[in-house]
């Protein structure tokens, strides 16, 4: 075992600050890299704050972050895929089981064996539950490690590790390409993700959003046109003419407007959670034949395949880089929206404390 | 125009009785048919209740009817597929624009103008609205009839013009076969339809119910096995298992359960209307990329391709033969859920009115 810095919550309520963590030597099939950027994701700070408790509790000392990009510093015996000095991301997830069917079929993240990357049972015992990425370094299963196309600013590409196979994986589950039109609902952290990559699968891209505000950034992310989702006429010309709604909204809202707004055998993905349920008109899915999705992140291998497409169509997060020690106040502005579009913590400001 | 004997409803609150109705004589594209059975369909309740009145409000006389199987006794000059004597089906429409992207693609049933088989406005003028199948003579489009294969019970075959296809289409569209697992929700009308149709494609068919006394039955009509759906310990032992649910309750129902015993990337098709809005949790469909969908009857290509295969499997309805003069009764008994499984009209009963 050996220290890591990190920035750890110690309980619900207290803010993140400095702190020493163990991580494990390098085993055979480990990796360890030295994090250079992490970008913020809400699942953070839901972790924290223990605003999942339902589904899992938080153990304390919590130390969130998964979406991790840094430099291979050492490799196990049984690493060939890596060598010290690659770039390489880590995601939600740090091993798997890759024996059970879910994971041989590539979805490692619906595998109860499944190590997250924070806040999940350590099995290696190093501490309580894993640590994850606001940290200066990290072991990780080699199966868990990720190539990140090394021309990509890296700060910019560290929300890739969530956000981006967050949005990537139901784009492409729907085939998404020439000719087709999508709609991303909700212009945050996934939305704006969202935008880049169906515009580079070559859809014509719709957002909706509520706040007029955004239609100038939007048009500049990528998309080829906004409507404004409380105007019932804007809605009203693009009745039935949807292939695919890609919904990142986790505040309450109505989604059957969305889905008379797809056309025949169209498909509406939910990527946010919603606290409450949500009312359905049954009705709404069976004129025409609709789909109403939900999807979780995805495998390594979909995770890569999206790495990989972001890196030939030079695609990131439009981030704004923070010291560690702005993470608080980042929470702070998250919860009201004023991030355009994600976070990414510059992991060498971590020497400093 | 020539005179078709008929049963009609003329206020949403008066029986169903005897009345002549007009029927078109019939233009090039056109097949009569003395129709010999027709099957009792929810809908035809519906309408001649004006139960849909927000959403096609019913003009009367309304004459109800869409699973209709009779013998061809007139064809146009332009009918080649169809010749006198024929046993042939219509279903729930009875001509389409046909040259529409909707109909070109086989789906008829969304295309804005197709003319259903009742209570839709008749664009040849003999009447107000279309008379559906509660008669002993009708005449349709040639692009609406469809071939009934002719070794099947006559009366038992008529609610596959509706219930049959309802129940085909989300089952094909999920690629069922060998080696899924196939929920029912619902043992009436369309779900006893498909437990069969679910068992010839080769599934492991589990029939959910409430109520006990339906286990018989439907291990009788195929299902390999029966749930008790408010039995928890019987829904936990199947978590996570079903390739996908066919639900064809439209009573009021928890979905979120059903979510729940999807496996990952399953799905679950509604093809019953509740008449308010379904609460669904979004976490349910989110953990194992699961979809919920509707699904509306199918278009004329894959009608016939329902019908050919219940024919390769000799699959008809359970059926209770009624003469029309027993409607308003059997009325009564559908909405107690007292016919295992539709009741099917045998129209030579009209002669006698």
């Amino acid at each position: 075992m050996y220290k890591s810095k990190a920035f750890a919550a110690t309980s619900p309520t207290s803010v993140l600050s400095g702190m020493e963590i163990p991580r494990r030597d390098s085993l055979p099939d480990d990796v360890q890299i030295k994090i250079l950027f992490c970008g913020v994701c809400h699942s953070d700070l839901h972790t924290v704050r223990d605003e999942w408790h339902a589904m899992m509790p938080t153990i304390y000392p919590c130390v969130p972050g998964h979406e991790i990009v840094g430099r291979v510093t050492q490799v196990g015996s049984n690493v060939s895929k890596f060598k010290v000095g690659d770039i390489v991301g880590v995601g939600c997830m740090v091993d798997c089981d890759s024996k059970c069917p879910t994971c041989q079929e590539g979805f490692e993240q619906f595998s109860p064996d499944t190590t997250f990357t924070y806040n999940s049972p350590d099995k290696y015992e190093t501490a309580p539950v894993t640590y994850g990425g606001y940290s200066d370094s990290i072991v990780v299963n080699q199966r868990a490690v990720l190539r990140v196309p090394a021309h990509l600013d890296l700060a910019a590409a560290a929300p890739l590790l969530c956000a981006g196979i967050t949005t990537y994986s139901p784009l492409k589950r729907n085939h998404i390409s020439v000719g087709k039109k999508v709609g991303i609902v909700g212009l945050g952290g996934l939305g704006h993700m969202g935008v880049k990559i169906a515009r580079a699968m070559g859809a014509h891209v719709v957002v909706f959003t509520t706040s007029p505000s955004k239609i100038e950034d939007a048009i500049r992310l990528g998309a080829h046109e906004v409507i404004l989702s409380n105007d019932a006429n804007q809605l009203a010309a693009h009745a039935g003419s949807f292939d695919m709604i890609l919904d990142t909204v986790s505040a309450a809202h109505d989604l059957n407007m969305y889905l008379d707004l797809l056309r025949r055998g169209g498909n509406m993905t939910l990527v946010g959670v919603p606290e409450h349920q949500t009312p359905i008109n049954a009705f709404s899915l069976i004129y025409g034949n609709k789909t109403l999705s939900g999807s979780m992140i995805g495998g390594f291998a979909e995770t890569q395949e999206m790495l990989d497409f972001c890196g030939q169509h030079s695609i990131t997060a439009d981030v704004e880089v923070i010291a560690i020690q702005q993470i608080n106040e980042a929470y702070d502005r998250m919860l009201q929206s004023q991030v355009k579009y994600r976070f990414s913590i510059d992991m060498a400001s971590l020497e400093a404390n």
